[in-house]
Parts: C-alpha cells; sequence; structure tokens
C-alpha cells in the first residue's frame, strides 16, 4: 500500500570518539560519509525513488541525507528539517566521552542514562551554553518547548506530532518519504509503528546508514513487523552488535 | 531595510567544456566546487547569516548552496527548490559544445541565441528524450507549461512569478534570504531589480560564485543600483570576463 524508508545517519566524530552527542552539531566522520555512500547505494540498486525527504536540523543527518540523495540523483527533491527529529538530548552528558562517564558515574549509572525508558540524564542549567536556547536554529521556538535533557520517553513524546501530523499526511498523498534522523527519534517511530513495549525498545539498536524499509497498509501499521534491512544479514549482525557495544566502558 | 544575496552556481563540467547546458542537470566541476566554498567563505568572512534559502532543481546551483551553507555552518535552514529558478532552457542546443555550433550555425547566429532579449533556439520537439515532459523532477506540473526552448524573455517570465508570489513575501517577513540559482535566472532578477532595459541586460555578466548582495528599500527598490559583489575588484573583473568570452568560438 504505502512504502517508507528510514535511515540513521553514518557514523559521527563523536561516535568514533565515544562521545555523548545529542543535540550537538557534530560532522560525520570519513566512515560515516562512506556509510551514508553505501546506503544511497543500496536504495539506488533495489530501485527506490523518493518524492519527498525529511529530516532532523542536525548536520550528520542532513549530509547523510544529502550523500544519499547524491547517490540516488534525487539532489532536487524537497527536503524538509525538523527540530522534531533530532536525536534525544543528552543534558549535562552532552560532550562527555563515555568510557570517562562510565569510569566516573559507573557503568550501570550510564547504562541507566543511556537504556532505561523514562529517566533522563541530569538537565542542563539555563545558562548552559550548551542549552538550545542559545542556538539560532530554535529561535523561532517558544523556549518553553526546548528540552534541557530527554529521556527515551520524552524524546518519543517530541517526535510523534511530526509523525502524525506531517508524515502521515505525505505518506496518505501517496508521496514516497525518505527519513534521515537519529537513533533515538527513529526509535521512536519504530516503537510507535511496530507497537514495542517501553522495556522492549530500550534493547533495539539500529545500525548506522542501513536503510530500514517498512511497508505500511492503508492503515498504516506495518505489513511485516521489525521492516526489512537492506543489508546483507551477516552484515546487519556485525552492525548491530557494534552499535549495542558503544555504551560499554573501554 | 532589507538585504538579500544571490550567488550563480560554479563552474559546471559543461561549462569547462563549453557545452549548452540549460536544464540538462550537470554537476559543479572540481573549480565550481571551490569557487562555491570561496563564496561560502567571503560571506561567513563578512557576517552574513540567511534564515532560508531558495535555489532551482539543478544540481549545479544545489551543490553550490550546499556548498555555501557548509561553509557558513548553516546547513540546518529551510531550503526551497524551484523549476522557475532553473537556468534558461537552451532548447535543441542543449549538450551542442559552443565552438562546435559556433562553427556550424555561424559565430553570429550563436551570439543571437545566447545574447538576444527574445530570440529563443531551436525548440526541442516533444519527443526528444531531453524534453522536460519525460524528467521525472516537472512530473508534477502541468506539462503546457514546460519550455521546450526558451529566450531571455521568457525565462524572466518564467522566473518572476517566483519573486512576487514567494521571494517577496518572505523578505517583507523580515527573513534574511539566500538565492542560489544560474546566469540567466539571476538576470531576470537583476533586470526586474534594477530597471534594466530590453538589450542592455543581455550584456550583464555575473560572475559564478561571488556573492550578489542587494539592500532593498520599504519598496523592496535596490538602495544602491547593481548591487554589491562580495569579492576583491580585480578578481571580481577577470571574472566577469571570463563569462564574456565564453560564446566565442575557439
Amino acid at each position: 500500500m504505502y512504502k517508507i524508508v528510514l535511515i540513521r545517519h553514518g557514523e559521527s566524530q563523536w561516535n568514533m570518539e565515544n562521545r555523548f552527542t545529542g543535540w550537538v552539531d557534530v560532522d560525520l566522520s570519513d566512515k560515516g560519509r562512506e556509510e551514508a555512500r553505501k546506503g544511497g547505494q543500496a536504495l539506488k540498486k533495489e530501485g527506490y525513488v523518493f518524492d519527498v525527504a525529511h529530516t532532523s536540523v542536525l548536520k550528520r543527518a542532513i549530509h547523510t541525507l544529502w550523500t544519499v540523495l547524491d547517490e540516488m540523483d534525487l539532489a532536487w527533491i524537497p527536503v524538509h528539517r525538523s527540530w522534531r527529529l533530532n536525536e534525544r538530548h543528552y543534558g549535562a552528558l552532552a560532550g562527555l566521552n563515555k568510557s570517562e562517564t562510565a569510569a566516573k558515574h559507573g557503568e550501570e549509572q550510564v547504562k541507566i542514562w543511556r537504556r532505561s525508558f523514562d529517566i533522563p540524564p541530569p538537565a542542563l542549567e539555563p545558562s548552559d551554553s550548551r542549552h538550545p536556547a542559545f542556538d539560532p536554529r530554535y529561535a523561532g521556538l517558544d523556549p518553553r518547548v526546548l528540552p534541557a535533557t530527554e529521556s527515551l520517553k520524552t524524546t518519543i513524546d517530541r517526535v510523534l506530532p511530526y509523525w502524525h501530523d506531517v508524515l502521515v499526511p505525505t505518506i496518505r498523498s501517496g508521496k514516497r518519504v525518505l527519513i534521515a534522523a537519529h537513533g533515538n527519534s527513529l526509535r521512536a517511530l519504530v516503537k510507535y509503528l511496530d507497537d514495542i513495549a517501553d522495556d522492549e525498545i530500550v534493547a533495539l539498536n539500529i545500525p548506522t546508514a542501513v536503510p530500514l524499509v517498512y511497508e505500511l497498509d492503508a492503515n498504516l501499521r506495518p505489513i511485516k513487523k521489525g521492516g526489512q534491512y537492506l543489508a546483507d544479514p551477516d552484515e546487519l549482525k556485525k552492525l548491530m552488535d557494534a552499535v549495542a557495544n558503544q555504551g560499554k566502558a573501554k
């Protein structure tokens, strides 16, 4: 009936350095750009075409999208950027090295912050220069809507209005939609689409830059739970293990 | 009162090969990408910021814009693409080498096609695979609006509705607008803004990837006719001479 494709950005410079990123606007690493190229090539090879693309206001997702569109010769399609597709905001952890944080607060506490459903990391102070209120890209928003930290739960609450108000009408209009976003904003969509329980979604790891295809029925429910990754199964397992291991202290 | 910036795309692969391009979707050359980077750096150096950008549906303009935005760390601003900002359609000349065309039809005839105000090159046949009706990016448009050739005059007729209906309201809303487009779609805007006569606009050459700044009064009339290029004057003269020489047979 309908088909949408989700793609998580390629490796960023801070993924590589194992630092909490969230809303910090870190670029792709060279490896991340290469991953994005491969993602675009996989889509092209399978004959995918899109009418419109949606992404966050963070350059690691935007650059992933641009690279995918270039590989597909679709740089000309409309692209919509929204803060609602941003990564989960990591609060006061933003910029900290994950291993250092694990050494300081304990691996268990880091795991709670990373993997609990509704416990957010410590919030940024309103005066903290990392607070979104100081970032021009959010200047048009009511400051009260800007997070100083987010759990996966509050991330989902922030992402889903974009699904209902922007993506659903677009998909229903027959447009073929590509969504380039982040580990947790995509988790929000996957949890909603597949109706995954709170305690299960935290263990679901979306590999970087592998197109995830959902075929949807007339009610926009997935025809196959979990969708379908456009990747070789062995390659896919390796990628998913890599994502799962990021939280461990080194 | 208001300030807008126009930027022509950097050198394309076919500029380099001296071929008529028009609506053919040719990419930037390495030199063109470097020109775009310099254009972005000049804007950044002078402290420019934009709230929104507009471009064509052709990748040489889109990639110029992406490069400029990256240099300014503004990849997150909204970007609107429109066929109305496309280059002039060169009809049946599209893809031909300018020197070969000059050798075949005579340099004078080529000059007429390139530099007359209202004489278009021969039109594409409706069955010609180069006709825009076969290009998916125009599939949403009424085929009767798609050009099979254009003079500068008909290009202007096609560009100006975008100025009046999209750009003017955006500028009046206080948004700082960047427009990345093509030699002739930018000529259309400059002709209108500066009220340049038909026989004078054909001699006006806009250099590639040099930001052209217009300050506009409350009626959106330029405060200084011709605007202001962000470039060293000697460098600018060299660039303009290079553009003027493109039509000569080699």
